[in-house]
């Protein structure tokens, strides 16, 4: 395929259900002109509590249907997936260019703050599979790493509470353990991709000088400079158009993903495939 | 196999995750002298957003299983899979008698109030199913039912955050609509296992002259009848015993499971199996 047929096909998105919709809409932000096609694993959620083996195979199915429709480049916004399978992927899809949810978001913090204190929101599987803590200290050695599991806080962005009383309580009640430790970041990475809607109830509750490091927006800046430095740009001056697919649940996902595209949705603006 | 036999087999009891150990601990605590044997398929978790067709082949593979390790009974300790599956699964299992959790609920909240009104707190899946709804419309057409589908009370049973204030600002902002519908209840429902774990929160919560109709002690007694009339009581004096098995997870099913059982598990005490 020549450059300008290559530069015209969408960037494909996976994540195993709608929370890879924050890096989706961070992308549009940043990309307006680029056609994105969104693959999201709904029948097979979660990710997070399933075998490494199983956890390569689901992602290399979902990359090859998104393969089938011709993609230019590949952003997993499954941190789960993001830790397991990326090399995988990345071998999969060669030359097409495959983008994780961790490193932006760890690459960021580090530049922030060199040999500086970073704490990590995630989830238990993410924590578990040590994702931050192992992409910050390849990037640092000298970073101080501290990781919270927040189990909760995916369902409160899921369940549409994510400001208020409520969701602030929570956040303090995770963050209760920092003061035992005596530690006080420079940075709260936000390392699930349903965090980005707690980011103003998280900031109500961290110290003023704290930054808030969000794994959607800087994945978003990583695929626009690599595109850019591909020449991938898509150079037509019309919005993008999006594709939403899903293996299952249309009704939940329309409704649920709507709040984290920072859009409504409609059930009919689903397709539903099977892997 | 002789009446006597029969008798000293265990009684098997199925749920997609943790969630049906409630249901364990209170049929523990109805027959002590009963050697149980419990199934959570954590690999297939959560049912409620399958299909239909698929919930019906987990559960019939999961009652395959524990009919191999010969079972006089079966509990279907899931609601999805109690709404679903549970003709199906009593055909499968035929002689041996298949309680599900719904009915026993829908059952003792209409024989506490005939021609009241009951709400159903449940998750998304089973409100959508109508199980409830249903059950009780059938046992009492004068009946009025409301349902609420609380999705955050699973994730914070499973936290451990049951209890306190967190808690019940959840729950109370789940029962607002009440006021609005002007609907006060007789009975509230718990529609979902996990739910006995916030019986205390919700108490706290609603009007003092509420009763709270726990599905979980409903399904054990229900349960004790069910073996009293069929001559299948284990006539030992000896406390029964116990195996848990589960499909995946098991660190994470002794952590969080031990919480819905009500004593502590170890990872040991989790026998993992392949369906």
């Amino acid at each position: 395929m020549n450059a300008s047929a290559t530069r015209s096909l969408p960037i494909g998105v996976f994540d195993s259900g709608v929370g890879g919709l924050t890096v989706l809409h961070a992308i549009r932000e940043t990309l307006p002109n680029e056609d994105l096609i969104y693959l999201g694993d709904t029948a097979r959620l979660p990710y997070g509590t399933k075998s490494p083996a199983s956890i390569c195979r689901y992602a290399s199915q979902a990359t090859a249907r998104l393969q089938e429709q011709g993609i230019k480049s590949l952003v997993v916004a499954c941190n789960t997936a993001s830790a397991v399978a990326l090399d995988e992927l990345r071998q999969q899809l060669d030359p097409v260019p495959v983008i994780g949810v961790v490193e932006p978001g760890a690459t960021a913090a580090v530049e922030l703050s060199p040999g500086g204190k970073h704490l990590v929101l995630a989830t238990e599987a993410t924590v578990i599979l040590g994702a931050y803590r192992n992409a910050i200290s390849e990037r640092d050695p000298n970073a101080e790493v501290r990781e919270l599991a927040c189990e909760l806080l995916v369902s409160i962005a899921e369940e549409g509470w994510s400001n208020g009383a409520i969701a602030e309580d929570i956040v303090r009640r995770y963050l209760e353990p920092l003061a035992t430790m005596a530690f006080e970041p420079d940075n709260i990475i936000l390392g699930c991709t349903h965090f980005p809607l707690l980011q103003d109830a998280i900031r109500n509750v961290v110290p003023a000088g704290t930054t808030i490091v969000d794994s959607a927006s800087t994945t978003a800046a990583v695929a626009a400079h690599l595109l850019a430095d591909n020449g991938l740009l898509n150079e037509r001056a019309a919005a993008g158009r999006l594709r939403l697919l899903a293996t299952d649940g249309a009704t939940r996902f329309a409704r649920v993903g709507g709040r984290f595209l920072g859009e409504d949705l409609a059930v009919e603006d689903i397709e539903l495939v099977d892997l």
